[in-house]
């Protein structure tokens, strides 16, 4: 079985030094989050997952849910667990005080989530769709609804799910056919299939609330004619206590190559009641509140994954011997955390996880700041950088991860590859995370066509990276770093000036672009958290000088043998198309 | 479950036109081996592969190998399908006619090996590790052996193993303690554990010969202690009858992340009665004319699995409809094969793929050169280049290996992380191949440490691409491809120069860039094969104006798109290892 501790410390060290931007501090409610407050919950939530959660991964896998007879059964001691889970209020955290939440900001509960995937993704994805629905009600349904249903969701008492794929669209939903009629009393009844639900049903809960993306009869074609709907597994009666079975049934669940302990559903509605979330025919943008948060999940999922990867290669490197290391005088064999290429390996995991926390921690801020700021200017500002990074964050901490996760299967060699020691479980369990809530190259196409060249959020970006390097390039320390990042930043720039005079000649050539542009875009921004904390480090480095000099070496490391991959990236994307789109793939 | 149409005519096309190293079209026995009867021969394999062995693989993954009392049984259908394997008389297609082989050269054998790959990874493995016996047998054993166990296992009556692996000890095989006790007849009695041994019990055939490498009491330590013995699973008697059941017991079988229809056992071995192979102490080196065999035929697996993905995403991307490509003007949704992004992601599977088998196709030259030319001196050149290949075809194949399922799966969507395409089970399937036969960081060891450092291989390799260069630089059509492979070069010769100079300075800055090395070697390797197809293409493209303008167009493909990774892979690397090593750890 795999081992994990949540690294508490360095998500300390992010809170305490790295809450800088200025807007977020401003935010009244947050004023009083304070580090001991912090520390003691992200301690608990240590506990909880080393205790409770990480022995679920390996359960799950074993033993995935099963469907019979139309009911879906989670994993032996899943229900335990979550029983436990709830009465602790860890599905509340980041919830609105108002429907019996923590209220606590992103900036915390993000580093919950990370912990979360850690130890168990599948566990996980019981409770995180519930948040999503969460987020998708209080901004977009009526106060009655918020009512009825938000507390026992805060509570955990239900779950959500997000039903959005039918078997003929998945990235593409103008083409969804699930229908909705209206009725009488202004509910609707909803039919149709929707396949790859996440949580679409189980018996954690005593209730499951679906929300549906469907088309009312008469609406406009393509995407334009999508509502939203709420469809919960039971009717709930007007004193919030659940009634009769509603039209929703379990067709079968996916045998997948990961994630086994949690259920992927069909699911049939069956003139299922449901209820209209805001307006008619406006479903897919409110659904998109849901999704673009989701999907900074999803990244996160990928930063917690390569978290648990690297600290099990670690855990092996450090008890396993074989041969011997240049230079050693030992007569036995070394422990394999001596040899050179083992450590690169290693550091090529740390110095990847620590940044894309660092960077996560960065956008928390940022989101946290776009839902509660006061000025609406700032608030939407804020949002603005939230929408360029949220693909950034979604597919490259998840790509990441498959490559850590890699690294780590090979560190164990064949050890790595049997089941006993978990670790090709992570690699399976991360393969859905840059496929699922858009897959990776969905997100590309979205930061480059939606994000860099509809609009001027990219200047914002680039005036946050080049605000940090004014702060460095005069440092003696620091000026060989931000040197560095300089360079990748006017790449990174030339890069978008190539789309943008690509855009008016050659489509094809932008759309065979996008993923490497993200890729580029995704460790220039690593650089620049780096480059931040690098400079925190040698400010700070009396107060803690073994954590600080760590800090420094692990973004040397970066700098030197990670942020040189941008070159290839550029030079191979801006060699265009023509080849591409001449292939006749006979 | 997967498609797979074995190749035939690119297979053709590398045998027709790329059988160019003139000490391979002089051996006199394969002179007679023409075009075809080899297209006979491959017309043949890819009936058996496909209609036989593609359907085990799907059976091997959802019903594995299995274990009870002792005895491991193969999956349902393999042992049928293994009979008329060996009636066809597939296991007998390299050996030497003498012992029953049909005497086929490895410029037809690879092909065959590829396509076993492609089909069932699984089934191939049964029969894989009789060859590598029967390599070491005919170069080391006396005739007496040669005579008793050839025979039945180029037959296919009886199989192979490799048993190197202890639990201490998989890499670094100084460190093994099975030991050999030497008895009255000359025979020895065999006692200790190996772990991981493929094929090492299963029901396909009447015996099974262990090749085992083990310690005799007294002899030195280290890795020049260690002799090879032939262990059978059945006492053979000395008319070549099974006798009594040897001391070698099956104690469990690995539960793995993929090849589930192969056996990876336990064997504990208890007095089993064995016989040396070579001289006693020199195990290790006889070991590695089957090992270094071994590691291209893995480095073809991972060209075999790559092959079968591209075919599987390919047919997906021709029937899966999903949004709009740029400037389409249908009113529904597009193939998702007009979509530049996925058309990049084939092409980058097609570019890869085919370089790959081409480059195979130049080693395999090389191998039969290396065992068969008449001329010893051109043989141990040859000889000598294979051994700088082995490690590259090993490691970059099968990495390159993982790219390429990994992008499949991901052209798939959602539908790729089911079981139900058999997409992902190439995935994991693959997975192993960076592992066995020495990890990938092992091979990249071996290739600096061994080849690159040791000896002047290098300069002969580079010899054979400046002729490549001088062919290619005053043709119009070919002069743009032959200056950037040439700039490339020029990288890779400053690398090695770097090598050689930390060598003397810094051995860590050395290891830990050795898997940057052979990164670039493999794409510099890459890049010398396809401007060979580019220059045949355009000398032929009268002949087959179709396939020809293709395989251009795909060579260009290689060159804008691929090539430059060399770039980062250099800059990463030669940073060197100050920060590696200075890491804590804590």
């Amino acid at each position: 079985m795999t081992i994990y501790n949540a690294p508490v410390e360095e998500m300390m060290f992010l809170f305490n030094h790295l809450k800088d931007n200025k807007n977020y501090n401003e935010i009244e409610k947050y004023k009083e989050i304070n580090s001991d407050l912090v520390k003691d919950i992200l301690d608990q939530a240590a506990k909880i997952n080393k205790e409770i959660i990480l022995p679920l991964a390996k359960i799950g896998d074993e033993k995935p849910c099963v469907y019979e007879n139309g009911i879906v059964r989670s994993p032996p001691g899943y229900k335990e667990a979550y029983k436990k889970f709830i009465e602790d209020g860890w599905t509340s955290l980041s919830c609105d005080p108002k429907y019996g939440g923590q209220g606590m900001p992103k900036t915390v509960s993000t580093f919950f989530e990370e912990m979360l995937s850690s130890s168990s993704l599948s566990f996980k994805l019981y409770s995180e769709l519930s948040i999503g629905a969460y987020n998708c009600i209080i901004h977009h349904a009526d106060q009655k609804i918020k009512d009825k249903f938000l507390p026992k969701i805060v509570e955990g008492k239900w779950s959500g799910t997000m039903c959005l794929t039918e078997s003929h669209c998945g990235t593409d939903l103008g083409l969804l056919k699930t229908k909705a009629i209206k009725q009488n009393d202004n509910s609707y009844k909803i039919s149709g299939q929707k396949i790859f639900i996440t949580s679409g049903d189980h018996d954690l809960t005593e209730n499951i609330i679906h929300l549906v993306l469907a088309r009312i009869p008469g609406s406009p074609s393509g995407t334009k004619g999508i509502s939203l709907f709420l469809v919960p597994k039971f009717i709930v009666n007007n004193d919030g206590s659940t009634g009769s079975r509603n039209g929703v049934n379990t067709a079968s669940i996916e045998t997948k190559m990961g994630i086994k302990g949690s259920p992927t559903c069909v699911l049939n509605f069956e003139n299922a009641t449901g209820y209209l979330i805001g307006t008619e025919n406006k479903g897919l943008s409110s659904m998109f509140t849901m999704m673009n948060l989701e999907r900074i999940v999803v990244g996160i999922q990928g930063l917690g994954i390569s978290e648990t990867a690297y600290q099990n290669a670690l855990a092996y490197a450090k008890e396993r011997k074989q041969g011997k290391a240049n230079n050693s005088k030992n007569k036995e064999a070394d422990l394999i955390i001596k040899h050179a290429d083992i450590r690169r390996s290693l550091m090529n995991m740390k110095s990847l996880t620590e940044g894309k926390r660092s960077l996560a921690f960065w956008v928390s801020q940022l989101i946290d700041v776009s839902l509660n700021h006061s000025d609406k200017k700032v608030k939407n500002s804020a949002s603005d950088l939230v929408s360029l990074m949220t693909p950034v964050i979604k597919s490259f901490f998840t790509d990441i991860g498959m490559e850590i996760t890699n690294d780590a299967i090979q560190v164990f060699g064949g050890y790595g590859y049997t089941k006993d020691q978990g670790i090709e479980q992570l690699f399976r369990d991360n393969r859905i995370t840059p496929i699922y809530e858009g897959t990776n190259s969905v997100q590309a196409i979205d930061l480059v066509y939606r994000k860099i060249l509809n609009n001027k959020i990219f200047e914002k970006y680039i005036s946050n990276l080049n605000d940090e390097i004014k702060l460095c390039v005069k440092n003696k320390n620091l000026s060989i770093f931000a040197g560095k990042l300089e360079k990748y930043i006017e790449l990174l720039m030339n890069f978008t000036s190539w789309l943008k005079e690509k855009y008016n000649t050659s489509k094809d050539d932008v759309s065979s672009a996008c993923n490497d542009y993200l890729k580029v875009f995704g460790y220039v921004s690593l650089g620049y958290t780096w480059l931040k904390i690098l400079r925190i480090s040698h400010e700070k480095l009396q107060v803690n000088r073994e954590f600080f000099e760590d800090k420094i070496n692990t973004a040397a490391f970066y700098f030197d043998k990670i942020l040189p991959r941008v070159q290839s990236h550029y030079i191979s994307a801006i060699s265009g198309s023509e080849n591409i789109m001449k292939t006749k793939f006979n």
